[in-house]
């Protein structure tokens, strides 16, 4: 089951880090940059070209000792169907290179609309008589504000093609507050969220005792970090929220069980633009993002479990 | 304002009816579908091809009687970057024609990432320093459960590029009510989430009185949309769940305001595979389409406001 050669790979290379790969334009180095720039001009051909250039340096670089990669799809659609590839390309290229992928593409709708968007991303589109996989992706993130028929579709793929998901259950931003803290009965909404997820994973328990539905859960809130793991003891947890975005490896420590198991840890620019920033300046990207990857990787190792 | 062209061009053709063009491979005529697969195969070329020369024909049957066309990208999406042109090309078709665009992607994220996405579907993504339009759609849904701040991105893109937003609300499937219908403090969720919406509208108030910023509201639920109607004065109503899903147009009928005016009621398959059902058996499929839209105009029109 596909969330046991998560909690496997992730032992072997006692890494639980997962590297966000949500390039930008102005992460591209300026060599990558102005080879696309020849090649195509400044149109989205070139973009495409410097987004999978860029990846796969980093893939390149990280792939020995991360366990995870995790593109942004939004990163890629923004540039309209050539971004598309790009976002595909780079999946295809992490898995040939051993690393477990979750496509970071929080889709929702209504049940028939979901099958699509499952088809599409987890599992297989019916074109003219031939089952086609358009995406490589391992897991998801879906968002559940639409109930659980919406995730329903999703489900049935995941039992079938073994594939995962990770539930938004408490976002690391700070505007989470305005509808997953609400207090439903006595219990914030996220909550009420992560035991569906908990339920919804019932079906998909893999023998190490987590179940391929998985949940995010920002860093940026270690209490109800620690709270959801106690409450959802089959729930793997997706963590954003290190790093940049302000979560230190304590606050991350409670995302883990007494085993040390129990969530994967998301660092996009820290480890992507780390050659932009102090301590790994003067670095070539590629291995100012392995460096990085491999200080995340200590930081994790002494988190105070 | 592109609220007040929405509202004209239903005053217009007295129509407040919205097209979803959600193609499947199953509602495609056999002689689009055989002319695809001459050209190019049991291929994702041939799928792009057939649903772009689907969506033409019911665009062409359609944009002098309906104002307003909503593509769901999941449709789309599913099979990867040439279903995305075809969803971006079938946008810009019905753009020509002379229709009101409402991209269904109902997309969130954390702020830089929605950024992103508003970028990519109503403003301008920075390719090498040409700022680019990939998606000429007026309006986007957007899922709100990740809070104000992932709603901004979006509100900056509309008040910059005169876009609009529908941001759900309370949608028309039946698990809709397992987050949305949870009472907090004596008021359902969806009711907050509205009373959100219409404050993030304040600022894009058209000349009608209705704000860029709308809400997605299903049809299913009567009680509901009337209620939101009166608690909402400004916040315009994209109503699904007509005729297939359920609702009747005195269903419908509590969506309008005293004016007649506040909302647009989509149908997706009993328009565009109007032929494959009874009554409009045997006419072609563009033919169908309009046939069943003149109905589905002269059934809303009847509604009792």
């Amino acid at each position: 089951m596909i969330i046991d050669k998560l909690i496997d790979r992730i032992a072997e290379l006692k890494n639980p880090t997962v590297v966000g790969l949500d390039p930008r334009l102005e992460y591209i180095p300026e060599d990558i940059a102005a080879e696309a720039r020849k090649l195509h001009g400044p149109t989205d051909a070139a973009v495409k070209y410097a987004l999978l250039t860029y990846n796969k340096g980093i893939i390149d670089a990280l792939c020995d000792i991360v366990p995870v990669a995790k593109p942004q799809i939004a990163f890629y659609e923004q540039f309209g169907a050539r971004g598309v590839e790009a976002y595909l390309e780079t999946i295809a290229y992490a898995k040939d290179a051993g690393m477990i992928v979750i496509g970071d593409v929080k889709r929702s709708d209504i049940a028939s609309t979901a099958q699509a968007y499952s088809d599409g991303h987890i599992g297989r589109t019916d074109v003219f008589g031939v089952k086609t996989a358009f995406s490589r992706a391992d897991f998801i993130t879906v968002n559940p504000y639409l109930g659980g028929d919406s995730i329903e579709p999703f489900l049935k793929n995941c039992a079938e093609y073994d594939k995962g998901l990770f539930v938004l259950v408490k976002t690391s931003n700070k505007g989470s507050g305005d509808f997953q803290d609400l207090i439903v009965d006595g219990t914030p909404l996220y909550e009420i969220c992560g035991q569906y997820v908990e339920k919804w994973g019932a079906g998909l328990v893999g023998r190490h005792g987590y179940s391929s539905i998985g949940a995010v859960v920002g860093a940026t809130h270690p209490a109800v970090v620690a709270k959801l793991r106690k409450m959802l003891p089959r729930t793997f947890f997706l963590v954003p929220g290190y790093g940049a975005q302000g979560g230190a490896a304590a606050d991350i420590a409670a995302a883990f069980d007494k085993n040390g198991v129990g969530a994967v840890v998301n660092s996009s620019r820290g480890i992507i633009a780390a050659y932009k920033t102090q301590g790994y300046r003067g670095m070539g990207y590629a291995d100012a993002a392995r460096a990085a990857a491999l200080d995340m990787r200590e930081d994790l190792r002494n988190r105070d479990i």
